[in-house]
């Protein structure tokens, strides 16, 4: 089955520091016109990151749209005139917590919302951890250190206090994985 | 440490038919002033339904903000006014799959892009799956259904071809739970 949809106009509604938003008429696969919201992202990285002794390295931060501080992973936006996304990772863990590491490997991508965003996620695994920052954070950006245990965060996942998708996805995959 | 972030004022920018966006000025932990970029979305729910020889539903779809087709868990927002998550749920595998399911069970709740959108996503297990669905889909969404086995869930992960978020944390909740 042909699912195709194809660009017939775009309709600019908002250009942002990080987001543009427009809406866009469309054709459908059956021929006939539809429209489409589409938010236009930079994409962006987390990092797993986990101690020598076991722990991973989450930050709880303050999300605004939501009214509550959520447990994740570091992560962050990539530059929007396209920095490397192992330099990200490695640097939004260094700016976020007080830790940093050496090299970060990439395990998976995958589209936060893909109903309408076009927001991709660059899921880094950290090597060569050490405690220790330099970096300071961005200066809007508030975070506190939050080390979790592999007990800790199977009780945590049950209990649904981890809310955030990529945080899930990223100690899924370690739980999995390791 | 306090974290939170307290609305000054509220500029709106867009009003949809599920999503609403406003430039927000803020009050930061430090008293500074800053802005935070505001998406309202109803919500959303997606099921993990599986057939009795242990086969994932899953369904593909065109995603225009991405130009290409992703492999997900059936899903689909919440109606504006309220619709309970459950019916959600089982009315969306109904819609998208020839598959049905009798009940479901909340397993998890997570935002998906909580750096600017409140959307707050409903995994549900359905339970009672039989063939043959009597809803159409809805006239503007084309999907086709795909069933895996847990062999091909595991290869598809390693090999990146799961790419949407919310179906990697349903899809590693049934790999870990099951």
């Amino acid at each position: 089955m042909d699912l195709t949809e194809t660009k017939i106009s775009s309709e600019p509604i908002f250009e942002g520091t990080f987001l543009t938003i427009s809406r866009d008429k469309i054709r459908l696969p059956n021929g006939k016109e539809s429209s489409r919201l589409v938010a236009r992202h930079p994409g962006a990285t987390c990092v797993l990151a986990v101690t020598d002794d076991d722990k991973v390295i989450l930050v709880r931060q303050w999300r605004y749209a939501l009214g509550k501080p959520l447990l994740e992973l570091p992560a962050g936006k990539l530059d929007v005139d396209g920095e490397d996304t192992e330099a990200c990772a490695l640097r939004e863990l260094e700016e976020e917590t007080c830790y940093r590491a050496e090299r970060a490997k990439l395990v998976h991508t995958f589209y936060t919302a893909p109903g309408f965003c076009d927001e991709k996620m660059y899921l880094y695994l950290a090597e060569g951890i050490s405690e220790g920052s330099s970096l300071e954070n961005d200066e809007d950006e508030f975070t506190e250190t939050v080390l979790m245990s592999r007990e800790e965060i199977k009780a945590a996942i049950l209990n649904n206090e981890i809310e955030d998708g990529k945080t899930l996805v990223g100690l899924q995959y370690w739980l999995l994985n390791s």
